[in-house]
C-alpha cells in the first residue's frame, strides 16, 4: 500500500504507453521518487549514452507519501542523466503535479526513445495518450502550453508540468516547470525532455492513495504536524520564505558575488526579504503580494511577486502585470550578488522569464556572472553579444540575457551552454564557477567549508540540497567534522528525497518522524535506521551510476578560485576551501578507496551486491 | 525657531517650578537633547558628586525636532550622571511623551535637590506643578501609575514617564518607562529618579511646535521621507523588527551566550523573529499580535507581543492577559541566549516585567548571567537565593528573578547591584560582562572588532547606540580601519540623538538628509559637516564630564574574557579583542593624549576653550 505498485511506461520512438507493475523489490530497497528512479534508470539504459541522445532515460517519480495527508507530501522528482552534467540528474519540484499523478493511480512515469514530432502525454487517471503538440503547444512558453492544455481539454483542473523554449532549444540547464513556477530545476533535465521531443506531461486524477493502516498514518502526520506547525522554522519560511538567507550569508560572508570574485554584496540589502515588502515608488505596491504552499504543505515557503510596471524598460514587461513565483534565497543570489545587480525588479523580471521559458536561475545567472567577467577581461567582446554591454550590475543586461536565453536566440545560445562549456569556448575554463559541470548555489565555499566539501561530493554536481552542512559551517566548525556532517547529511537527504516528502520540514523533524509516517502509510517496518542506510543505498547506486559514465574522483574538485584565491571579507577573509583535507576523510567515511570508488566490502553492507 | 527657547526648572529641594529661557549660545554648539542637556549637566552639577544623591541633575531634553513631523521626531534623552556606571548617563526614548513635551512648549525639564516626600511632576502646556504620590502612586508599577494619572486627571490623552518599583528600590539599572513599554533604558537614570523622590512626570500639550520656513521645512521632510519609507531597512524593521538580528549573531557567532561564556546559542531558532510568528500551540495565537510605531515615525520598529497563558506557571501571570511590548533584539539576547534560556514565553514575561517595574532588560538579563555562573561555581549558594536554582537555561529562575529584581526583594536586592558589584561582593570581579560597569549588548567583541573598541570608548559604558562598527565588523574589515570607524560613526550619532531623530533612518539617511530638516526647521546654516563637527564636541564633553568624574583612560576596557579567553565557535573562532591594538589608534584619531585626556589643540579646534 501507499505505493500503487503501478508505473506508466512510455515509449516515445513507438508512440506507446503502457501500465506495468512497480518492481516491490526494489522499493523495498530504495523506496521511491529519487532512490526508486535511480534504480530503474540504472537498470534501463546505458550510463555511457549520451544525455541529449534516444538513449537517455527520463523518469518522472513520486515517493509513497506524494498525494496523502503528510506534511508536504507533494514531491515529485526527475531522474535522468543530466545534459548539462553528463552524470546522474534528480531535480525534486513540489507544486500540485506531483501529487496530482498519484491521485491519477501513478507512482511513476518512465519515458524512453524520442518522438518523431513533439508531443504531449495526457493522462486521466488510468488512461495515458500521447498527443500532437506541433502546431499547438511546441513553440510555446510554459505559461502559454499550461494555459492551452486547460483550454483544449475543458479542464481548470490539470496540472500541467512542461518545458518551455529553452527546453526546445535544448539549453544545458533547461527545466521542467509544474504549475507555472514549481521547477525540476537543475542538471538541465528540459533540455533531456526537449531532446526527446516531449514538451509537456497533463494530469487529472480522481482515485486518492490508499495507506496501510489509516489511523496509525492519521496519528503519525498528526505527531509530525504538531511538531512543524508551531516551530520557528514554519514560521520564518512562511514570513520571509528562504531569502531571509541572504542577510546571514551577507554578514558571514559567504554570499558569492561577481562570479565568486567577492564573498559579500554591498547591495545586499536592496533585495533581500526586507525589500520585497518595502514599499515600491511608482505604484505603492510592495515586490511581494503574499505566500503560497504547495500539495498538503503547511509551511508555504513559496513568494509570490509582481514587478514595479515602470521601473525599467524592457521588452516584453507588458506580460509581466500579474503575479507570479517571486524570488527566493537561490534565485536572488545568482540574479543579484552573482551578476552585481541590486534592483529587485530586474532580478524579479528575470526570475519570471526563467519560469516563462523553463530555465534554472541558478546556472543562469551563475553562467552570466562568467559571461560578465570574461567580457570584463575581453574574452568575450561586443562582436559576440551583438553589441550588448556583458557588465557586472548591469540590470538591462540581466534582463536582455534572460530573455535571449530563454528563448536561445542570439548571444543567449552560447549562455545556453552553461558555464563550463562557454569558459572553455572562451579560452578561460578556469572561470566556471562548478562542480561537476553544475553551477554554485549561493554559498562560497571557502567561509563554509562543509559546503565546499559538500558541492564536490554531490552526485549531481553543485548542489545546496543534497547535505546539509549549514550549522556547523556557521557555527565555525572544525575542518575535521565536516566529512561527518557531509556524509550523515547526504544519507538523510536521499532518503527524504525518496519519500515524497520536502525537505524543509527536517530544520524540526529527524529520521524517526519521516520514518513513523512512512511506515503507517506502507508498512514493512521502517525506521529511522534503515531510513539512513537505505539513504547511503541510495548514495552508492548515484556513485556507482556516474563511475559507470566515466566520471573518477578526480572530478570531485572545485575550481581554482575556491581552492587557491582566498575570500577578501567577512568570516572567512584570508582562506580558502580546504578540500585537500577533507575529501581523504570523506572518501574514508564512506568506505570509498582512495579513488573514490565503493569498497565490495561497502557494498556487500549494504545490499548492493 | 523649533526650540521654543524655553526650561522647566523644577528644584525638588524646595518644591519649585519654574520656566526660565533657553541658552541659545550653547543651543548652537550643542543643538539639543543629548548635547545640550550635557552642557547644561556639566555646568550645574559638581561631577564629582554621587548619582543617587540630591547633588545628581536630572534632565529631561527633547531636540528641536522632536514633536515636528520630521520622520522619526518624537524622540528624548534623560542625561544625568548614571547610578549604574558613575559616568555621563545618557538614555534616549521614543513613544510619545517627548513629543507631547514640546507640544506643551518646552525644550527640556531640569530636576535638582530631592523631594522630602514622593512627588509627580504634572505639566499641562505653560502650567507645571509637583503633586503629592504617597498614598497615590509611589509604590506602584508603571502601568498602575500610568492608569491612576490618567483616572485622576481624566484625560485619557495624558503622556507618562516614570519609575517602577525598582526604581524606587534604587536598583541601579531601574529606567524611566514612557507610554508603558517605552525606556530611556540604560545607566540606571530611574534610580535616579528614584533617588529624587520623583515618581513620574505627566504631560498633556496643546500648543505645536513651530518651524523657521514651513515650506522648505515640509519639502526636507518630504524629500527625505521619500528616501526612508521605500526603503528595506525600513520594511524589515517593521516587518521583523530588532530581533531580525538574531539570526544574524547567530550565524556569525556574536551572540553572547552563558554571561558570554559561549559566542552562539543552540536555542536561538526558537526565540528569534521566526519563533515570534510561529503559533503557539495552548491557544493557538502567536507571540507576535502586531508592531506600533513612535511618534511622527514612519518605521513601527516596535512590538506587541503576548505570552501563552498556559505554557508555564508563575505567580502574578494574570497580569500578562493582554498584549504588551514584544522582545526585541536587545532584550532577547540577555533574557536568552545570555542566560540560556530558549523559551520564547519566559523571556516576553521577563520583558514585560521589566516594562512593569522599570528595569533595562539588557542589564538585568546579563546580571542574572552572571549571576548564574557565580551560582555554577558555587560561589552563590542556595543560601543566597533562598533556594532557588540560578541555573542556566532555567526559564523558571528567569522568571522569579524578573519579579524579585522587579520588586528589589529577596535576592532582587542583589540583582539590582549590576553585574559590577554582583561579582565584586560574591568575589569574582572578572565575571562581569561590563564596560565602565555597564552591561554588554547583544553582540561579542572577539568576532566584532569594531563593536570591541565602541564599546570600551562609549562615554556611558558598554552600549550598541553610540557607534556604528557593523557593517565593517560583518565584513571583516581590517584591525587598522577601526578606529576610524568608532570615531566617525560615534560623532555622527552624537549629532542625531541631539536633535529630536531616532538613529534608525541613519541605515539610509546621511547627516546631510538630517541637515536640511535641522536647518530649515531652525535656521543658522546646519549642514553635515557642522553636524559632524558638532558631534565631536558633545563627544568630547561627555569625555570631559568622564575624566572630571576621577575616570582614567585605564577605564577604557573590557573584561579579561574578551580580552583573554578566546571565542569558541562562529567566525570569531580562536580570536579575542585586540584593543590594546585599537585603543592607541582610537585616542589619536580623538586628538586625546596617550592618557585619553583631549588636547588642548582638539578643545580649541572644537570651540570647546
Amino acid at each position: 500500500m501507499a505505493w500503487h505498485e503501478k508505473i506508466l511506461r512510455v515509449d516515445l520512438s513507438k508512440g506507446t504507453c503502457q501500465a506495468e507493475p512497480l518492481n516491490m523489490e526494489w522499493a523495498e530497497q530504495y523506496i521511491g521518487q529519487r532512490g526508486l528512479a535511480t534504480k530503474y534508470l540504472s537498470e534501463e539504459m546505458d550510463p555511457k549514452a549520451d544525455p541529449l541522445s534516444p538513449g537517455n532515460v527520463l523518469i518522472f517519480a513520486t515517493g509513497p507519501l506524494t498525494g496523502t495527508s503528510a506534511a508536504t507530501g507533494g514531491r515529485y522528482s526527475v531522474i535522468t542523466k543530466g545534459a548539462l552534467t553528463k552524470v546522474i540528474a534528480c531535480s525534486n519540484s513540489g507544486g500540485y503535479w506531483g501529487g496530482e499523478l498519484r491521485l491519477a493511480g501513478w507512482d511513476m512515469i518512465l519515458v524512453t526513445g524520442k518522438a518523431e514530432k513533439p508531443v504531449y502525454l495526457n493522462i486521466v487517471d488510468d488512461k495515458a495518450e500521447l498527443l500532437d503538440a506541433e502546431g499547438f503547444i511546441w513553440g510555446e512558453s510554459v505559461w502559454q502550453t499550461e494555459a492551452k492544455i486547460k483550454e483544449r481539454h475543458q479542464d481548470s483542473r490539470i496540472r500541467v508540468a512542461s518545458i518551455g523554449r529553452a527546453g526546445e532549444k535544448l539549453a544545458r540547464y533547461a527545466c521542467i516547470i509544474n504549475d507555472l513556477d514549481r521547477a525540476a530545476g537543475r542538471s538541465g533535465v528540459g533540455a533531456v525532455m526537449g531532446s526527446k521531443n516531449l514538451k509537456a506531461i497533463a494530469v487529472r486524477g480522481n482515485l486518492g492513495v490508499q495507506v496501510k493502516d489509516p489511523d496509525a498514518f492519521h496519528a503519525a502526520v498528526t505527531a509530525a504536524r504538531a511538531k512543524l506547525d508551531p516551530s520557528a522554522d514554519r514560521a520564518g519560511l512562511a514570513e520571509q520564505g528562504t531569502i531571509s538567507m541572504l542577510d546571514i550569508t551577507q554578514a558571514f560572508g559567504s554570499l558569492p558575488t561577481r562570479n565568486n570574485r567577492d564573498v559579500q554584496f554591498e547591495g545586499s540589502d536592496k533585495i533581500g526579504a526586507a525589500a520585497m515588502v518595502a514599499k515600491r515608488r511608482s505604484d505603492g505596491q510592495p515586490n511581494l503580494i503574499n505566500n503560497k504552499a504547495c500539495f498538503s504543505c503547511t509551511i508555504g515557503c513559496g513568494r509570490v511577486s509582481k514587478i514595479d510596471p515602470d521601473h525599467f524598460s524592457v521588452a516584453g514587461k507588458e506580460r509581466y502585470k500579474t503575479a507570479g513565483g517571486g524570488l527566493e534565497y537561490e534565485s536572488v543570489y545568482a540574479l543579484g550578488p552573482m551578476v552585481g545587480v541590486d534592483d529587485i525588479d530586474a532580478a524579479t523580471f528575470a526570475n519570471f522569464i526563467c519560469n516563462e521559458e523553463g530555465m534554472d536561475p541558478i546556472s543562469f545567472g551563475a553562467t552570466l556572472a562568467a559571461a560578465m567577467e570574461l567580457y570584463e577581461m575581453g574574452a568575450i567582446t561586443d562582436a559576440d553579444t551583438d553589441g550588448l554591454k556583458l557588465e557586472f550590475g548591469s540590470a538591462e543586461a540581466l534582463v536582455k540575457c534572460a530573455e535571449l536565453a530563454g528563448l536561445g536566440e542570439g548571444f543567449g545560445a552560447d549562455l545556453g551552454l552553461g558555464s563550463k562549456l562557454l569558459c572553455e569556448k572562451y579560452g578561460h575554463p578556469d572561470l566556471a564557477m562548478v562542480a561537476k559541470g553544475q553551477e554554485f548555489p549561493g554559498y562560497d565555499g571557502r567561509s563554509m567549508q562543509g559546503m565546499a566539501l559538500a558541492y564536490a561530493t554531490s552526485n549531481r554536481g553543485a548542489c545546496h540540497l543534497k547535505a546539509d552542512p549549514y550549522g556547523d559551517d556557521f557555527d565555525g566548525g572544525p575542518i575535521e567534522g565536516k566529512a561527518e556532517i557531509v556524509y550523515s547529511s547526504q544519507n538523510a537527504v536521499a532518503a527524504v528525497d525518496s519519500s515524497g516528502l520536502c525537505l524543509f520540514p527536517m530544520a524540526v523533524w529527524d529520521l524517526g518522524d519521516v520514518a513513523s509516517q512512512l511506515d503507517s502509510a506502507c508498512g514493512g517496518g521502517w525506521t529511522a535506521e534503515r531510513l539512513a542506510e537505505t539513504g547511503e543505498r541510495i548514495w552508492n547506486l548515484e556513485r556507482r551510476f556516474n563511475l559507470d559514465t566515466g566520471l573518477t574522483g578526480k572530478d570531485d574538485t572545485l575550481p581554482k578560485r575556491i581552492l587557491k584565491e582566498a575570500a577578501k571579507s567577512g568570516s572567512g577573509k584570508g582562506k580558502v576551501a580546504e578540500l585537500a583535507q577533507m575529501l581523504p576523510a570523506y572518501y574514508e567515511i564512506r568506505g570509498w578507496d582512495d579513488e573514490g570508488v565503493p569498497t565490495t566490502q561497502t557494498l556487500r553492507r549494504l545490499s548492493m551486491l
